[in-house]
């Protein structure tokens, strides 16, 4: 049976892919989209200014976009995927939950909120029953779940598998970040074209801190940060979609080159419709995981990890999922899947 | 008084440098251009495909390209530029060290080689007294100095600075290096454009080495290498000159992020021609350094640090330089410089 | 019932490209791969350095390589596809030919010999009956058939649909080529990023001879060249894949570009399996086609015009199609498919 | 002696240009910089996002920016360059020249204003007379001179070297064209990386009327416009600065090749300071001009061409001039040169 979702902020980039994403979907079926005041009222064709490199699906293209408020939706609607700008999301997306939706957020606003549930389904779907906290404290009848932010995502897979084998004690991170995790405007050309950017604002307190709530373990009323210790750095280079980056970890167990790769190439799915078959594909070529190459893996849900080595106290390796996809819409929808799965929907 | 210079490898893209470098040198006067066999006999004009960015000094295009040989260098050239290819070098070096010049080499072989003086002037000009031990070791009439690899040289200047300040005791670091590192045809535009190669054949290991010689001591007889623990990961990223670096770093005394910028913007330079008159220039603004704004510095020789921060164990940083001038044939021709004042030649 | 089919160098680009659209053919089987000498016994897996951004179909990957002789493609196989260097296939494909197979070729040799059809199936499919004179001139049993160029092919279609309603007197086309079209080393990085080179070398008389073949009329013996003056200028520019094309053109018939468009818009295309739906898509929007945005339309096959527009003395538009794939692999495919249609094979 | 100069519009990109292009000026001695309300009373170095890749010069980063009106700028400054927006130029350029300024700009307002000057110094000098027949219609003290768009620049004098020598009748050009030409922000990285795009808004007309107005013949009164018929079409390529034409041209007296680049080659410069010693490079090698390669030849003043080859009716070629320098910022200090030689200042 399907269920009827919407879109918060559909007119964006992650917008943009929600709607890629959801087109042909076995269980979601797209109905209501919203936007800032100036889009409300047109036609998605209308308002969104279309740079995916398929064509809009022809049933969307004719949809009419509404005011992101709740009596846009229409009432048969359970589940709305957020991609508000984050400082438009802080301030609407709890109208939705009073309202009694279940939201699915990658807006990067609340995600360490002690209540609100940071998930990524393969890694800690038992953090939904966060959920119960966040009724309680809140009096809403909805939920809000988030999703971490690009960055994070792309490296989070392989240390929890770290994790669960070896127990991580530090992290050390550098990220080359494709553009459009800015968004459409976010980099100008100018100032990327021929060069690197070795700074994101907020990026690397971002990895930094919700890494460490990821791999948290929940007690039932709070989710207690991993004590590991994570430094992060941030690179914008000009790729359109990817990141790649550079993880070194240290362990409390010993772990060869060989037994990490391993531990990364089982770790565990999970039996969603969005999710990759493996959750973890590891090169043995080292010049491998390149954004251009292997962005698109398991439809861009896969994680890539190679050049795994040892250091002289740990070991390195590198990492990569599409930003937009595994990164963003990708991880609202499955999140949405788990959701339902679970029977929050 | 005029020293006149040959250059061994003088059509290639490093080559190209030395001569764009060279051109109105106080001190050094062009006298000899060597190439591969089926270069000898041209004119420069004619055997180099040149592609820097403003044309060839015009006396050197009408020069002569001769040989890569002994016998093909004017009697009265007594300071030899080399920027071979490494498989050549290894051959080719020795038959002119046996006939008693002074090379200046940029080529990756014997960098390591106990008695072969791994020099930048700036931190370790006391590693030329090295020389000594080689003519013993070896018999030779010349001397034979290397610099280090272009992804080195642009972090070893600040990692002297906060060594010397705070004892270095681990060092991970991220490269996002320049195209032209790899030589004019080394990376096709199909493996970069809109992607990043995380793996640079050989060139972690080279970090991971020639740092700790770099800033090792020289008791007279041996360079005893620095106890630091170093890590490198690699990136080939689509950029036309200037490598960027992400530095994590670890030290026996605490530093603060003021302190550690403070040592790197405080390190002696040095009173060399081609020097620049600050060794590092340290950014407030945590976007730069920058490849496109900030590797021509100092006329490329200048060293860029930026995001100096306190991690949660030691300091993070990021360091950038012009490859193929500080990092090539800037490197060689400084040491040449150094060499002359300190009156090995 | 399957057509057994196999593919002469079958490890470069070009070739990885034909696997890639043989994969899920619904008439052609795989049946034999050849590449040079030193990869003819490996598995394609081996002999492939795999680079399309979809990983290599399983049953590929293993099968295996064979040299590029006829004695090393099976006797059930009877149409073949040629990806061959051109140099190479000048030498090799008639060896084919004597043998009986019908090879459907993308190499750039021959192009231009008059019993030679060069052929669009949308366009031309009335010059494949050249074979009969083809086979009666050399002795063959087998059949040679060609594609175009990928930077004639981009623009051909459009100039049918205006010759068609206009008759076409001249056309002045600029090119904005991606680096895909010169294989996968064909194009440095140092040449390319930050860059442009307005020249290919070849390229301009291949657009300015072929096109004139291609809308040619076949009186059953020869084909008579069109008359109409073309003059190319054709561009590299840092692109992956897609030509993008500006075309000026003069017509006898007076066209405005509104006719201009619609022209091209209705020109028919033809029912085949890789063929698309509709051959020529027109945008409104003026900075559409776009090469990331629109080459892969249609799966790649469709060629995108846009920006039409009336000059003093014409009109003026912009077309772009995909150039590996409407320029290159897809190309020989749709001849394939015309082939097996038409009972040639 | 010294000329006491002004910029207005001195932050943005063409305004850091301009003081690039003035510091160590021979004779023109910066005195004022405006830029808009926000930024009035700020340093230079505070109100600009300085992004040019060698540092602000010293004195200039500690000026103080004024607003962009008349009252702002010292009464002994008298020549004043503009890189306002245009649609704030149109507004502020007239209070400028009401109160006796001579403006040399480079904004795109007025510039086929029948009383306007459009004028480059090695082209048409002479239509400068046309300030007397200005101040008669307008009743300004001052003097309104205008630089043609980038685009038109970089093509113009090699036309105006054909019509000297061939008499020129139509034209018709594609241009590769750099981002910088839109400014900071004009081109979104999301845009362009792996892409052009085949459309500048008002670009092509631009080419199309102010290459007549530029060839055209000043009678005393009016210019009256060439009669060449121009047709362009503009495409933006991601290439940091020089923009890169292909131009296609018939001429009423016939060309050969060689005759076309020996016309360009011989066009006669002028004898100012920022002006290039030879006006039109002509390379053999017909892979040259390339962006990256040769903007930067004569300081980034000089016009390069290559590539002259007969087409069936005419020939055809391509140029190169850096857009920020010759295109821009470059062409208004060089009409300023021109305005103090003939006495307009």
């Amino acid at each position: 049976m399907a269920v009827r979702v919407g879109i918060l902020g559909a007119t964006g980039a992650v917008g943009q892919r929600f709607i890629q994403l959801l087109d042909d979907h076995p269980t979601f079926e797209l109905a209501a989209l919203t936007a800032s005041e100036e889009s409300a009222g047109k036609t998605y064709a209308d308002a969104a200014k279309w740079r995916v490199n398929v064509p809009i699906p022809e049933d969307v293209a004719e949809m009419e976009v509404g005011p992101t408020t709740p009596e846009a939706i229409p009432e048969d609607v359970d589940l709305l995927f957020s991609s508000l700008p984050s400082g438009v999301a802080t301030e609407v997306e709890p109208e939705f939950l009073h309202e009694g939706y279940v939201v699915s957020s990658n807006s990067s606003n609340d995600r360490m909120a002690p209540d609100v549930p940071l998930t990524i389904p393969e890694v800690n779907p038992d953090h939904l029953d966060l959920i119960e906290v966040q009724r309680d404290e809140r009096g809403w009848d909805g939920a809000l779940v988030k999703n971490p932010n690009c960055s994070t995502i792309t490296m989070v897979p392989t240390l929890a598998a770290l994790d669960e084998a070896f127990d991580l004690e530090s992290v050390r991170v550098s990220t080359l970040q494709a553009v459009s995790g800015a968004g459409y405007s976010g980099v100008t050309s100018m100032e990327i074209i021929d060069n690197a950017i070795p700074h994101i604002g907020g990026e690397e307190n971002k990895m930094e801190t919700e890494s460490r709530k990821l791999l948290g373990e929940f007690d039932g009323v709070d989710v207690n940060l991993h004590g590991m210790d994570v430094a992060a750095s941030c690179n914008r280079i000009p790729t359109i979609d990817g990141h790649l980056e550079n993880v070194f970890a240290e362990t409390a167990e010993e772990a060869t080159a060989e037994d990490a790769a391993e531990a990364m190439r089982s770790y565990e799915g999970i039996d969603l419709h969005s999710a990759p078959e493996q959750l973890i594909h590891v090169f043995e070529d080292p010049v491998r995981p390149q954004p251009r190459l292997d962005r698109e893996r398991g439809d861009g849900m896969q994680i890539s990890a190679g050049g795994v080595q040892e250091t002289g106290t740990g070991i390195k390796y590198n990492c990569l999922a599409h930003n937009t996809i595994r990164g963003a819409a990708g991880a609202s929808l499955l999140n949405g899947e788990l959701l339902v799965e679970e029977g929050w929907v």
